[in-house]
């Protein structure tokens, strides 16, 4: 008996010893080349995570917040949610003819997309509205589920779901096996996200804070269903992007991702925290694996998902990190080489 | 080096066979007395996690939710944060003169408990919209810190976190135990019990979901706040609990805990989902330790935290528990013997 335990104990420890010696030679983000923004990022980790040092900070505490649309995945030409919204419109147009009289119904039936570039809020609100409420939550998942794999993003012509950024699936596990939590804080849907967080993202679904329509309980034949409204509850964007961090994580994160003028407030807020705290950027600068658009620093304006120049300079002048995707990233997409 | 190690395995294995008789040995819930109620929790719980079973669930999913005012702490003869709301309006009444002639702040001053007893909703919508709100998320969870060990209850004569029901510890400690995540899901102020979540029931803030009031983003010299606004944001309460389960967590809970009318919806919620599910229901039946209130089951009707006999009905149909704090409960407070 006495020497069996020491065999199992030998190889328990000359096991430890390699994974240790493995774990430190692999490198947690290797879609990244090494310069500033992986510096940072690998900086950050290793100071709120070191006991001891003056900037660690408790397991529970560590909270680390993703924008989604050009931060996580794709978000041109349309944002993926808007992709769904028309192609539920398509779906449900035999049982609406008067649509093809109405607008904007009738634009998006013709697929006249020079019109629908030219649609307002109030075109699109009444889109999400009609392909987004009017059913359970149930019944909206089982849609949602049953819509992804048939995807298509028109430029890329794949799914939307394959249009995840694998730098920054790296840099969630890496968070994540430091002992963070990684939420998506998201100005796209909430219930839409929820679908796909945990396959896409390793994120489960109650770490995802987005923007939400109304819900009301009811009784249906007996058995209570959560019947969604078409109006909207929160919109989880710009200023309430810390509103809703606040409201449904109630701590501040210490490091926060975005792309876009809508994370302005979530970086403000995350990085104005007492101790260590990160900001990151990502600037579409790489027109050849993906797309070029600010129009910070000379950029085209897409207006979708806008890089401001003032939201540049801000992150220059408070030590935020700018990712550039044609520098900082090796590997954009999991599909590439 | 070899036999150090042997030391050190022996001691390993010893002391996990010690602990595993240890954990067999021990009561998970000993301020509970053995009966209905406890046999349905304990079966609830092997019946989830015993891998391989037919109603094994996998860590991820088991949620457990709770209500907080009459299921985890008292909340006669008014609400913890009533008692806050009265306390924070006499120590703002030096900066409000005016108070002294105009209603409810006029009723309140003047301590008549009588008149305080018929304000109607609005008056207590106002009297909270003053104490809560018009301050930073920051400032108010320092004023409400602030206020909890100097809070009496007018009844027991104790700091408002005295007064949490031991059992309620107890179930909430071996559900985690058990891989289960623990929440609140109250009709009080989410703000308001995350300052003591943790400490009180060893539940994070970001597992406490409440009713709360809009919150807004500004700069104040330079620095973001949350400003809290006197408008209600979400009622977390009924059908609103619900809602706010779907909306915070996205699953639905294996077992909830409530004690009122407000905790049906949860309560329907929880149980018509699939699989193993468990409502349980707590009855203030005695008068002598605690308090004696229903209507249900003949018991006086106080209007707070009304228990209603078609509540209590509809827990006989639907197979929920209800827990006699009378019969089920060896130990009700911690300061007990």
């Amino acid at each position: 008996m006495r020497s069996d335990l020491r065999i199992v104990v030998l190889a328990l420890v000359t096991g430890l010893a390699f994974s240790a010696q493995a774990l430190a030679q692999t490198d947690p983000l290797p879609s990244w080349n090494d310069g500033n923004a992986k510096q940072a990022i690998v900086e950050f980790v290793t100071a709120t995570t070191t006991e001891g040092g003056k900037d660690f900070v408790v397991p529970a505490d560590r909270i680390a917040t993703f924008d989604q649309d050009g931060t996580t995945w794709v978000s041109h030409p349309v944002y993926g949610q808007a992709i769904f919204a028309l192609d539920r419109l398509h779906e449900m147009a035999p049982e609406h003819p008067e649509w093809k009289d109405t607008e904007p119904y009738k634009t998006v039936l013709t697929g006249d997309k020079a019109a629908m570039a030219k649609f307002t809020e109030k075109d699109w609100m009444e889109i999400v509205a009609v392909t987004h409420a009017g059913m359970s939550t149930a019944e909206f998942e089982k849609i949602v589920a049953d819509w992804l794999p048939k995807s298509e993003n028109p430029v890329f012509k794949k799914p939307v779901t394959d249009l995840v950024y694998r730098p920054m699936i790296e840099v969630m596990e890496y968070l994540r096996a430091n002992g963070f939590r990684t939420y998506i804080v998201t100005g796209g849907g909430q219930e839409f996200v929820r679908v796909y967080s945990e396959k896409v993202y390793g994120i489960p679904v109650e770490q995802v804070v987005g923007s939400s329509i109304v819900t009301k309980y009811q009784e249906k034949n007996g058995v209570p269903v959560l019947e969604r409204d078409p109006k909207a509850f929160f919109i989880d964007d710009g200023p309430g992007k810390a509103v809703g961090i606040n409201l449904f994580i109630g701590k501040r994160p210490l490091i926060a991702f975005g792309n876009s003028d809508g994370d302005r407030e979530m970086l403000e807020w995350t990085t104005a925290g007492d101790g260590a705290r990160l900001g990151l950027l990502v600037l579409h600068d790489d027109g050849k694996r993906e797309l070029a658009y600010g129009p910070a620093k000379g950029l085209p304006d897409t207006k979708v998902g806008t890089f401001s120049q003032s939201l540049y300079d801000e992150a220059q002048k408070k030590g935020w990190v700018v990712i550039s995707m044609k520098n900082d990233w090796k590997r954009i997409f999991a599909f590439e080489e």
